[in-house]
């Protein structure tokens, strides 16, 4: 059976890619490899549409939003965290773990957070020295008005923190003009590389908080102080031993983006994630975030009264399919299909297939071929910007 | 030409272990990869030497390090770290900056620290919480006792931290029987991996230092929180999106120490080591770590009056030879030929072969075949334990 992975992260990597990964290992501290990570930042510049300088971390994505955090809270610091699902509580949850004051900006999961609930909260803590969001809440399939956001915390004394983990180089995420002090994405999503790096690009204003807070008392990172990376890059180099071999291999997935232009990549994923919402109505389920769904996934609401464990492993034991569940308390009510990277419409399309047919041997009233008919509709009658 | 590459990490990796990285990525939430984890683990603690758990992060090495430093200081303990060199002078800058009070244990570099040096400042600071040792100090070819300080650590209430990133699957280093309660490595030295991964090996006198730490106030970390690692090992799992690419390759690095036995593995090292040092008079060179020297790589000095840069450039241009310099004070002065992890004897061959030819060019004084004779001769006449 072939083997396919729509789970939103760690996402399919690219052939090119993976075949990077397999040549020898060579020295990170040489000419060659400066070279490299140059041009890779360079690139990744590009998908996250800004001047400023990237920081390439080793580590989890969560690392990238770590880093992000503790160079700028110190015990004490007030924080507003726009929360609309487990992802945006992950940014909660480190803040609180190193002593910040978190003031919770929250909605129903399935919603987004609105930039006028953020103004609110920021007048009500006018002393709040750092607001959070999050891109794609993928918890929950939601897109947050970053945007929007950002341009309520522009003028405050606030930096802008996101995690654009599974949504930079999915959809419109424009770093410098939506005014995001720090951005944050991983390397398992839309950059198609197995997980391994994170990278924060940050600004001008978020470099000011970064040097300020560093004379409030010892630092809350050695590894994760971003201005060590920042002094680095200045010779296109890192501070510690990088996974140098998943930079070498990001440069081959960064050419794919690069080629297509960011403009169309969003729009390419946007028309993926339009098929697979039109399929929910021939596959008589619901959608879970309806209003401001994301693009990198797309979440269907489990039918009432069907194991959401049996369905999806069905879906992979028969038919290959690997989609994602639930997490925490959306386990058994949602399943989430990814379409983000280097999946294409065609593997939504088998997706659908597989699930209208195990969905109706599991006794769904659904009818034979609505699924994908619907999506290939959609896909087919998209238009950009429509 | 054939390009080798002789660099203290990252080491060349094994060609099954590379077609792994090239293989699909997939889930890492599943059965499947749980179980490739488990038997990681299982395989590291024989490594290691340990019963214990072992944290997988996805990190530098540095980061392993900081992992076990965040998780047993706060601001103000007292630490004492002992230094030879760079990476223990690495412990120190690390530990500061989280605001611990930092008591040096230092030696000249090119010699060890001594656990008679450690028991007196022990003595004078019986309120240290914390040391720190290394086991190969790469930045100047030091093999430090390790068995000797953790004695000396073991009835203190001071926990027994040992970065053993470039000496771990090197040479003997027995993590429970030494008393080492964290001990680090990394994954792009003798474990024959890229770089990406660390690894903390945790005793219960450090895991209960871990848990009363936790009371002194907010974390220092929320990605390197160990407690968190250890949790989600109990399901053979990790608390973040791990570079499991890299672990399922690690799987084939490691069966081969398996196959091998520990003690085979470190006899193997030890016997290249003696090789790479007999070839010093062969080649006219002085050794820079004479009475402690590390298995992992061997240091010569350069000859007073050459250009390292050249000889080292030259090594690579002409016969495609890549060792390594001096780090910070030591630039210029040393070359550093690591013979650890996929590397043979007849690798060691071929860059005490390059050296000599490229020595003599630059007008050292170097009898042509001196140093591979010498080379072969002490590899030839080796014996375990002699």
């Amino acid at each position: 059976m072939k083997p396919r992975l729509l789970c939103p992260g760690p996402t399919p990597v690219p052939e090119e890619t993976l075949l990077e990964l397999a040549r020898p290992v060579t020295f990170h501290r040489s000419a060659q490899f400066r070279s490299v990570l140059g041009s890779v930042v360079a690139d990744l510049q590009q998908v996250f549409c800004t001047k400023n300088p990237i920081c390439v971390l080793t580590s989890s994505g969560t690392g990238g939003m770590e880093a992000a955090l503790t160079n700028v809270i110190r015990p004490g610091t007030k924080i507003l965290c726009c929360i609309s699902g487990r992802w945006g509580e992950r940014w909660k949850n480190i803040a609180k773990a190193f002593g910040a004051i978190v003031i919770e900006v929250t909605c129903p999961y399935g919603e987004a957070n609105t930039p006028a609930q953020l103004a609110k909260a920021l007048a009500e803590h006018p002393d709040a020295a750092v607001v959070t969001a999050t891109l794609s809440e993928t918890s929950t399939g939601v897109r947050n008005d970053i945007k929007g956001l950002g341009a309520v915390v522009k003028d405050t004394k606030a930096v802008f923190i996101v995690d654009a983990i599974s949504g930079l180089g999915v959809m419109e995420c424009r770093t410098d003009d939506w005014n995001i002090d720090f951005c944050v994405t991983g390397s398992q999503k839309a950059l198609m590389l197995p997980a391994g790096l994170a990278f924060v690009a940050v600004s001008d204003k978020g470099w000011k908080r970064v040097d300020e807070v560093l004379t409030q008392g010892p630092a809350c990172s050695f590894y994760f102080d971003l201005r060590k990376y920042r002094e680095n890059l200045k010779n296109n180099d890192t501070p510690f031993t990088p996974a140098n071999t998943l930079i070498k291999a990001l440069s081959h997935s960064l050419a794919r983006l690069k080629t297509e232009g960011m403009e169309k990549v969003w729009q390419r994923h946007e028309r993926m994630a339009a098929a697979a919402r039109a399929a929910a109505t021939g596959l008589n389920l619901k959608l879970f975030a309806r209003v401001n769904p994301t693009a990198g996934l797309t979440v269907y609401e489990i039918p009432s009264g069907m194991d959401g464990s049996v369905l999806l492993g069905r879906l992979e034991k028969e038919h290959g399919i690997r989609i994602a569940g639930g997490q925490d308390t959306m386990k058994g009510k949602i399943i989430r299909l990814a379409h983000m990277g280097y999946i294409d419409f065609f593997e939504v399309l088998a997706a659908v297939s597989a699930l209208e047919m195990v969905l109706a041997d599991l006794g769904h009233k659904v009818e034979s071929g609505a699924g994908v008919a619907a999506a290939q509709r959609a896909f087919s009658s998209w238009k950009a910007g429509a």
